[in-house]
Parts: structure tokens; sequence; C-alpha cells
């Protein structure tokens, strides 16, 4: 029998932290390729090439610096050549460039192989719905697509803190061979089948950090900031059972890592939370504020927000949904953060 | 008709700012006697008898400053003459009083009242098993007992400031008439049947931030607080499940304000999480730490880590709840705080 190959699609710093443990604990199994192939979108770093960097130092010196990673881990700037004889397609990178970058795998993929997304975000489908990023790479590359989420900063994953993660997968033969490749003595692996709410709770957490954010900004304290958390998390839930209901989520994944936990720690910490606090203590439009305080990169709470918003419109749902609708208006600064609280009193939870 | 007398049991912060809502709730509706008694556990504050000072300048100077109480909440050192003639009686007291409390105002108390319990702790059964706080009530006082829990911080609750909690009660008819006395524009009530898990989710949450503090005491990051933080809950719920059941535990009740929300606010803020840093960077005896760091005062988390270490213990069960176990341990110093890793690594819920 051929032995199993291994492919990591992006080189961020969640996927360098991925392609540090996947590399590691696949040394210890003699039915893999030993080599991972890691996809690094070239760019050039002190006149140098980022691949040949990463592959003679081992150091993502541009996004993971000071992280050593395995000898075995191989940056390539070419997606195809990466893809090609990959039997586990490990896909984690900028969500907006995701279509593009499949389009180019699409003609190499094994079409017996399968896909893991560790991408946290949401698509926009033909009908102006929102579309999972998995359901992009299934309808694509016509193979089947699992997911990770979980409470996982990456630069606390990548110094080897404690932390779980949990995996939706439908299928058990691949979802015991992914926790096989993922989980390390510090990197704790829950395999669930509920691919569907789990890939939802990573993206709508999101629009309720910026929630938080905005409450701390307005100088609540910690129950007015539980309350939202909790709040939120019922929009989640009955989000995901509104439009997702015919995929079956299950009430156990809410309580999952990639649930309540990475819920906490995002309204806790990170650039969403940040955003909030900005909108609700400026009146910059959301552009500058990002600019200024995540020096140009974007924040996902604001896009899911938007994506979400539209949805719950054409549904004439929004008032099911006062916190997900209140993040949309604040973010494109139709609504004084000020207002903020009195959407909470009022909450369908308490009718 | 006679008009309904609601009397409060206790005068500390949290009781005080109760007292101050339902003082103010009651002017509203006529069915009730307007006057609110609160039982004061009588002191001299700069030379001045404390229910004097509440009762001339309608403040609690002692226990919630700068706070103003409404003129028909009234300061009474006798318990007997406040439990008497009410027909609700709410009791937020420090639980080890209780006992006594309860056997003064036997006598008076007015078989057809019931009681609610604002406490988060819990007892000692005589088995050398764990018994509810409401129990002990509705043992001694033969009448039902509700149970109103939450993320509620007294201090910003008494600042208006916006949040949430939840009743429990089995009997509809008076879980609206609490809802009706406790809710305000800034604190909302959800009335729920299960009063077993509300009132437990309240006592053990405090176990669970002890470990939380540990785990900030340790240098650790958002992921791993966010999976301690997750897996004491599973604890939490499985605790409930395993001694419990009799009484119909309902899962809903896990993501009300009494559960989840309570236990975000408590792992991030308070004195059991306090504790819990205090044991991790320190290798002094908890007593020396309260007296230290707390001035004095207790921490419910380690009383109620051991009453339940106690039972599992007996029940040979400690394995199922490395956590409650550990910060058992901790706080009786009996375990490195740089072994609480290891416990979390196979934990039952990976397994």
């Amino acid at each position: 029998m051929s032995l199993r190959r291994v492919s990591v699609i992006g080189s961020g710093n969640w996927g360098s932290t991925i392609a540090k443990i996947v590399g590691n604990n696949i040394k210890k199994f003699p039915e893999y390729v030993p080599e991972v192939r890691m996809w690094v979108f070239e760019e050039l770093v002190n006149g140098r090439k980022l691949t040949e960097i990463i592959n003679t130092s081992h150091e993502n010196v541009k996004y993971l610096p000071n992280v050593k990673l395995p000898e075995n881990v191989v940056a390539d700037p070419d997606v195809k050549s990466v893809a090609r004889d990959a039997d586990v397609l490990i896909i984690v990178m900028p969500h907006q460039f995701l279509n593009r970058t499949l389009a180019e795998m699409k003609p190499v993929v094994k079409p017996t192989s399968y896909a893991i997304s560790l991408m946290k975000g949401l698509a926009l489908s033909d009908d102006h719905g929102i579309k999972l990023l998995t359901d992009c790479i299934r309808d694509v590359l016509s193979i089947p697509c699992a997911v990770l989420m979980g409470a996982n900063l990456a630069t606390e994953v990548s110094q080897e803190n404690y932390c779980e993660a949990t995996i939706g997968i439908d299928n058990p033969k691949m979802g015991s061979e992914l926790k096989k490749l993922f989980q390390t003595d510090y990197f704790r692996i829950v395999v669930i089948k509920d691919e569907v709410a789990t890939e939802l709770c990573g993206a709508l957490k999101n629009i309720v950090a910026v929630a938080a954010g905005v409450i701390e900004g307005l100088g609540y304290g910690d129950n007015t900031k539980a309350a939202v958390i909790r709040l939120g998390f019922m929009e989640m839930k009955s989000f995901i059972y509104q439009f997702f209901a015919d995929r079956h989520p299950q009430e156990g994944t809410f309580l999952e890592s990639c649930g309540v936990a990475d819920l906490i720690t995002t309204c806790y910490g990170g650039r969403n939370k940040q955003m909030g606090i900005a909108l609700a203590t400026t009146n910059e439009p959301l552009a500058q504020l990002e600019k200024e305080r995540l020096h140009g990169q974007s924040a996902q709470g604001p896009l899911t927000a938007a994506e979400v918003y539209a949805m719950l419109e054409r549904k004439g749902l929004l008032e099911k949904y006062p916190i997900f609708t209140a993040v949309h208006k604040l973010c494109t600064r139709q609504f004084d953060p000020k207002n903020f609280i009195c959407c909470l009193a009022n909450h369908p939870e308490h009718r």
C-alpha cells in the first residue's frame, strides 16, 4: 500500500502552527509520507523569498516568528504541487482567496482525498444567503470536508500551551485519522459528527465578540458583559437551528470547545472585541478603525454580521436577533452605541 | 383581602441591593404592604447602630455605601419581627448562620408563605453528603423555596448596570409573583422550573473559578483558561446529573444566566479566582491567603470543593472529576499547582 500524504494549504500564523503539529506527529506513523508540504503565497521578506527562508531556517519569520517548524514541513509556492497526491488537505487561508485557490487546485486533487477546513468565516451564496466555507470546498473539489474549530489563539498553541479543539466530521474513519494527525499532549481533540454547527459556531462567535467589545467600551462591567455573551450565544444557537435545521445541529456541540469555549476566549481577547471597543468609543468609520488599530487587517465579525444581517432582513427575522442586528448597524454607523443596552432589555429570551 | 408582605432576611451587599430593587418595585403594586422589612445583624458603626443609620440616612454605610435605599426599606435587628407576617421571605445571608437563623424564625413563619434563597453555597448533610441550602430552608420552615442565581455582582447591580438573573421555582404562580417583585429595566429575570440545577450551578461554579485562577497564576493564556472553564462546566453538569438525577435537572438550565453566564463572570473576576491565583503563585496555606488578600473573608470555592470532594471520595468517583478533585487538593496544599495541567490532558471529556 502506498504511503498517505498530508498537505497544508496556507501558511499564516494558524497554518504554520498546524503544520508544526502535524509535521511532528506524522513522523511517528510509518504509514505516512514523512514530508508535509505547505503552500506559501510567495512574498519577499528582506529581499529573500519566504519559501526559501522557511526551508532553510525552518521558521515562518513573517507570520509565526520565533517558533521552530519541524524540518519535514516543506514550503512550496505552487498550490498545485502541494495539493497533488495529497490524501488529506488541511485548508487554512484568508477566506477571501478561497474560491480562486480551490479553482487552481481542482484539476490535481485526488478524488479519494478529503479536506479539513480551519477557516473561521462564511461566504455569500448566489441567492444572497450565506454559505459554509466547507460547502464551497465540497462543491468545487467534490470531496468530503471536515472542520476544526475551538478556543485556539494561534500564538498560544504554537507555544504549546494546553488547549482543546473540536473536529466536526461525519465519517468516523476520517475522524480518527484526523485526531491522530492533530492531537498532542497540549492540543486535545474531541471528534464530533456535527460538522455544520461546529463550523457555524466558529463564524458567528465573532459577531458576539464585537458586541462584548461594545459593552466594554461603554464602560459596563462583568455582569452586563456576561449577559451579552449569553444572549449572543442564544442567538448563535437559534440562527443555526433556524437556517440549518435540515443538517441536524446537535445541542451538545454548543458545549464543546468550538462553542462555549471559543466564544469566551474571543469575547475576552482578539481583534473583534477590540473593534467593538473602538466602535463604542469613537465616531470613526469601521474601515478607518481597522486601518488605525488593526494595521489594515480586517476583523471577521463585521463581515459576518453583514452577511447574517442580509439573510435575516430578507427573511423578516431581524427582531428575533437584536444583538446580531445591532452589531451590523453599529459597524455601518447606522446606530448610536448608547442605544445598544435598549436592544437587550426586550430580548426574545426575556419574553 | 389583606395586603401581602415581603421581607428580606439579610443585609450584606447583595441583600441590600435586592432590598433596594424590591422596595422600589413594590410601591407600584397596591396589593402589597409598601414597607419592606430587612433583617440587619446589629452592629455598631462609628458608635451608632447600623439599623439606626439605615433607617435615618437610607444607606447601608457598612456593606453597600453610596447607594440610596428607598425609604420603604426598614432595617430591623429582630429576625422574628422581620419574618412574622411575611408572605414572601427573601433569604440572603452568610450561609454559615443559616441554620441558627432558621431556628429562630421557625415559630413565627406563616405556614402559607414561601421563601426564595439568594445564597450561593452548599451545606453538609447528616450522612456527610451535600445538602442544598434551599432544602435546609424547606426542611426547617416547611414552606416552598425558590432560588435566584445569575451573573450578578452586587455592586454592579446596585449601580443599575444591565444584567440578567434566573429564578428557579416549581410553582408558576409564585414564579410570576417573584418576577414581578424582582424585575426592573436593568435586572432581567427568566423564571424556570429547574430549582435544583439553578442552585447547584451557583454553588459549583466557585470551584471552577478557583481552577481558572490557578491557570492564570501559572501564566497560561486565554486558550487554556477557556479549556478549564469548559471542562469545569462539564464537571458541574455531570455532578448535577450524577447526584440529583431524581430531581430532574434540565439541559436548558446550563445556558441560563445561572449557568454559563455566572460561570464566566466568576472565572474572570471575584474572590475565588483571586484565591486560585494566590494558590498558584505562593506556598502559603489557604487560611493565610484569605487573611492577607481577602482581609479575613473566606471564599466559597474552597469550602464547596471540600464538600464535593468528600462526597466524590466516598462514592469512588474522584477520577471522573479531575478539576473538582485538583482544586480541593490545591486548597489543602496536598498537590503542586504545576501538576494541574496534567489533570486536564486525560480528562474524561477527552476519552
